[in-house]
């Protein structure tokens, strides 16, 4: 795989498809180079025409001379496989092909699109695109697109599956006075893909903030690998585009009832490190602070203020994101009470009061960032007419500059505000109309810190599986089994066909016990009457058979076809306990999800339950558990006593190991897991599964 | 009561603390009033000046001449009961206090306050302020202010308790070219409150929606009913600063921990009609939306684009709103098809592609604004560089005029978009530079319809009620003497002080029964074994008897003073049946509260609640529990059988009703409340109340 260096810092690039006329796109690449100064040379390809903006025209890239080792090429689609041809004997191994007319139009365009890529694959070239708007390195600089304006240079890169999502950026960077190193439109994925991309924007040594417009991912796994590694190294913002399927449309389980597509892709995004931005807005201002301030070393941030409103708001959207504020020492209350006007508070929020000027900004400002209790600064402004808003935008620059820690302006209003905030951004200090966006980029840089703080473990594999057992089970299409071999803990079991051998397994397994029917046509048995708990004798048992037997065919009867009725599973019954859920789904693009929370039959309703990503380490089951409100009830609560809590992290790593082992299991789901007292173990009592090939679908019960 | 008029038209101003010193506020106000247009005489009160600004001065105001009915005071405090009791006499009946240094200042500034809210009484004078920065009417014009700047005249007002966030305000309101009918900063409120400012407001003639920055309220009820009539007027948008405590600090009930003054604010809010902001920005965006275009007359969005990426934010951002993307009409597709590019998208969203014009726009906007499946449009359009953005603003301004639905623009970007904007605005056509926040706004005005179709009923009173035995329960503490008297069931009870007792009650009741210690001093007896179910027999009540005492007894030893042990509840037991939690909590703002959910033990993990204002009438009621998980199992879910849900809703409304009538009641619980199947009724089990009075405060179980 040849490097990605001639897309950002090309020797020369021939632009196929170059046009004199200004309404085409082939003239604005051809205007983009020139206008944003790119040093190399530019060979405008056109048979028709013998200058180009100044440059001299070559009828084909074949006889555009030394050196080029890009094409950008614009050419209608049926011309562009002939155009790859021939910059391919050219020698050129990237080509940027802007055209549209390929895989998005139909079956057409897609035979095309492929045609393209095996062509391009002949020469070793990759290309980005078709259906794109290029790449801009600000650096360099070059710049390929059609669009009109340029981001002056900056740290944020832009890696962009929608070619719109560019020129907002452009129109938008060039407006807010924000710099920009990268921006890299990918349209089809073709051959070069995000994943790809977000590598090279990474190892980009302008770059200090990735974002990106994302609205699927080529590979799951891959994409991961790409977003840690990215991230481990720089900010990685993502602003997802298509909310995805809350829920997989085709269930056997309340996992993949639970974890659909949404709930994959935000397991993803939080194990690789991304963190998601929810609108355009907060990407960028997320982007901002991110790449202009150091990470906060913790939560706790003083506000510093001139008016007490927008401090309260500041106040409010803090504490929702999950920060505090900072309890400041005595020595600096002291400090600012001495210097500040008589009613000012020097509690925090510092309301300095309208009166007071950049000077005593400047003055409290700098004690607060001295104060070891203060992680992060936010400074409020309301607007006032006793001094310019610029002064107070240098002073903010100047103080900050001196200490190693987060300083987020809000100078708020519109009119009056100007002259401040190009101060703010040259000076790297990120601005917010509103303080509530400042509180929510603050947490964005918190959840950062704590992501690097995280061990960057990966899941170690169990060395006590029983694999040639879990094989047979599997082979098999026996879940339970698989699981048991995987060391999941199940009650003693034993399927019977009459109410005889129901008797003979109940007093083999010993009373009390439980009925449960058997039937790959039935998921939820308890629904319809397919199990009876807490039989205490042969009776019970002999009677719990046939009433179970019974409810079956009146199911059969009235859904339509008969229920295929295997037999009924006689159970030990468990004293006690709680309910959780443990399931895996495994998902077209990230392959098996595991899903913890509050099990029993109002899962759905309840949905307490958090989701990750196979396998699991330790540690990760643990924080996935601690997402819910079950592991609070597992730790005792209230007169439930605490329950064995390392079982059930045990029972999800296994699971996970499983799924993971095994790409054919489609869905597997323990629910309830029964979860006694600490030390007494965690029990699979009902296990649920169903296989990847739709066509051998089936739902077996232990 | 006299008129708020010369508040916002006075015939004429005396201005007292004037000044010719422009570093001063007293100069600033004489400045605002000629400086933007104020058409009556202008009186300049300082024993020290002979005339500011072009205006005679007096040396007091006594010796102002008629017409003069507004005085604005900006001397020291100190001087102003003096200044207040000068207008008094000269006949003046309203007065801004600008001046601070009163009830935000400590004790002396409290008796300041006092003082000046006496004086001003014995003139029935009205007072805004003190510590305010007065008031704007842009239609008069009047501005009392001394903030630089003025926003152009236009109808939308805003009230606010903090003077910066008016300043916000002005500066954001000129810089985006958003018109303001009213703008009042209300300070101290040591007079004039934020609900008679509404009202004031609400009666403006110029004003089509009032946007309010609140931390609280006055008299809770007094806010709810001004808001309420306000919002059946015109929309009221409101910011609240200050999240309030979620859960009250000293409670005896799980209602107590789960509805505290931000869940009161909260159901105030949304009982009245105020439609609630989250940040200044949506405050804005919402207020725009809603005074400029028409409600949506159903949730059915029509989406018109440029480019895919946007138009995927905006359909993200509109289905997490609660809205839907209009399925559009066979004929609107087919008229599209004709006029569109072939590759274009016909359904909704409507993709009219990146090389299409203002005119495409203009055809494809008419044809969704005709279709009838469409109850709103947005429009959206990426940077490009074809065609200017100030063209599409025109085309769609003139479009959305001829149909009487919203339309929304997102014309994004930031750098070439700023004549768009201009006109969009002076069209009233509300322009986001992100699609998200669009889909906030139509929320907002989808939110304001509903409320607006739902009944304006007030809660009928219930005529069953036992009055006379409800008091004497009262008198005697006996929560559940009232409930009963106020028809709430409870199943069979008698109170047993020893083991011989019990068995007594048992044998009375008929078995199966339950045994509940009564302890005033012990609220959740399940806790601490308090609680023994499902006796079948004599022998077992007896058991059940002494185990209980003892357990009580121990927890008195170990929490340290001996709990009172007041004997031992002999209950019916009810079979099967769901679990709910109905309570109320007097909150000091807005009064009794009520509070329904999933009861049971685990109510405050469970956190499925509700929280409404008491008294409810039978539909506020049904929403009230319809808002809960709790309602979807009353329905029948899954293997759980309907229950009475019926009963439910009596029950609400009657212990809404008891808590309603009884000021003294502070907490009052049921739960569980267990809902038998339809038509069999509901029974308080376990009920615990409190008194409002603390030194008072008592906790007792039926």
């Amino acid at each position: 795989m040849n490097s990605f260096d001639p897309f950002f810092n090309p020797t020369g690039v021939a632009i196929i498809g170059a046009s004199g006329d200004p309404h085409k796109l082939g003239y604005g690449v051809v205007r983009n180079l020139i206008d944003y100064h790119y040093r190399g040379p530019i060979y405008p390809i056109n048979p028709r025409a013998s200058e180009i903006l100044g440059w001299p025209c070559y009828p084909t890239v074949g006889q555009a001379p030394d050196p080029c080792d890009l094409a950008v090429i614009i050419v209608p689609a049926p011309a562009v496989l002939d155009v790859i041809n021939q910059c391919g004997r050219r020698g050129i191994r990237h080509a940027i092909v802007v055209s549209g007319g390929f895989g998005e139009t139909g079956a057409e365009g897609q035979a095309r699109e492929k045609a393209l890529v095996a062509a391009a694959a002949e020469y070793k070239m990759r290309i980005i695109g078709p259906n794109c708007i290029g790449i801009i390195d600000t650096h360099t600089p070059v710049n390929t697109t059609f669009v009109v304006g340029m981001p002056q240079a900056g740290d944020i890169s832009f890696v962009s599956q929608s070619g719109a999502m560019c020129a907002v950026v452009i129109d938008w960077a060039r407006g807010a006075g924000v710099g920009f190193s990268r921006i890299a439109s990918l349209g089809n994925q073709a051959d070069v893909n995000e994943a790809e991309m977000l590598a090279a924007v990474a190892k980009d040594p302008q770059t200090r903030v990735i974002t990106a417009y994302i609205e699927g991912v080529t590979d799951g796994r891959a994409f991961m690998k790409a977003a840690e590694e990215a991230a481990r190294k720089k900010p990685l913002v993502v602003l997802k585009g298509g909310r995805g399927e809350s829920g997989a449309r085709a269930v056997a389980s309340h996992t993949g009832a639970l974890a659909g597509s949404a709930e994959a892709y935000e397991a993803a995004f939080h194990h690789s490190g991304v963190l998601r931005a929810e609108t355009m807005e907060s990407l960028f201002d997320w982007a901002r602070a991110l790449a202009w301030q150091p990470l906060p070393a913790g939560d706790r941030v003083a506000v510093l203020t001139n008016a007490g409103g927008p401090a309260i708001l500041a106040v409010d959207a803090l504490e929702s994101a999950g920060l505090k504020l900072a309890p400041l020492t005595p020595d600096t209350c002291a400090y600012l009470r001495q210097r500040l006007p008589d009613v000012a508070s020097v509690d925090n929020p510092v309301d300095i009061l309208a009166g007071s000027g950049p000077g005593l900004y400047a003055v409290a400002l700098d004690a607060l960032l001295s104060d070891p209790t203060v992680d992060a600064a936010l400074v409020i402004q309301a607007p006032q007419d006793w001094f310019l808003p610029a002064s107070l935008a240098e002073v903010v620059a100047e103080v900050a500059a001196v200490h190693n820690k987060p300083v987020l302006a809000s100078i708020m209003g519109l009119a009056s505000v100007d002259q401040a905030l190009a101060i703010l951004h040259r000076q790297r200090i990120p601005n917010f109309a509103f303080p509530e966006r400042a509180a929510s980029a603050l947490a964005a840089m918190l959840a950062r810190r704590k992501w690097l703080e995280m061990p960057a473990e990966t899941a170690t594999t169990i060395d006590d599986i029983d694999q040639d057992a879990a094989q047979i089970a599997i082979n098999r299409g026996d879940f339970a089994g698989a699981l048991a071999a995987y060391g999941v803990s199940i009650p003693p079991t034993r399927l019977a066909t009459s109410p005889a051998e129901a008797e003979i397994a109940a007093k083999a397994i010993g009373f009390p016990v439980a009925l449960k029917l058997v039937s790959p046509d039935i998921s939820h048995k308890s629904d319809v009457g397919g199990v009876i708990l807490n039989l205490e004798d042969v009776t019970a048992v002999r009677e719990a058979y046939s009433q179970i037997i019974k409810a079956a065919r009146s199911v059969a009867v009235v859904a339509g076809p008969p229920a295929e009725i295997k037999g009924v599973l006689v159970q030990k019954m468990l004293k006690g306990g709680q309910e959780i859920i443990v399931g895996s789904r495994r998902d077209p693009q990230f392959g098996p999800l595991v899903l913890v929370g509050t099990g029993g039959v109002e899962v759905e309703l309840r949905r307490d339950v958090a989701t990750g990503i196979a396998p699991l380490s330790l540690s990760q089951a643990q924080t996935l558990l601690d997402g819910t409100d079950a592991a609070i009830r597992l730790r005792g609560w209230r007169a439930t006593p605490a329950a064995d809590r390392a079982a059930v992290i045990e029972v999800m790593r296994r699971l996970a190991q499983l799924a993971f082992d095994y790409p054919e299991i489609g869905e597997l789901e323990i629910n309830p897991l029964i979860v006694l007292e600490e030390g007494m173990g965690a029990y699979a009592v009902d296990i649920r599964g169903a296989w990847v090939d739709r066509d051998a679908e089936a739902t077996r019960d232990t």
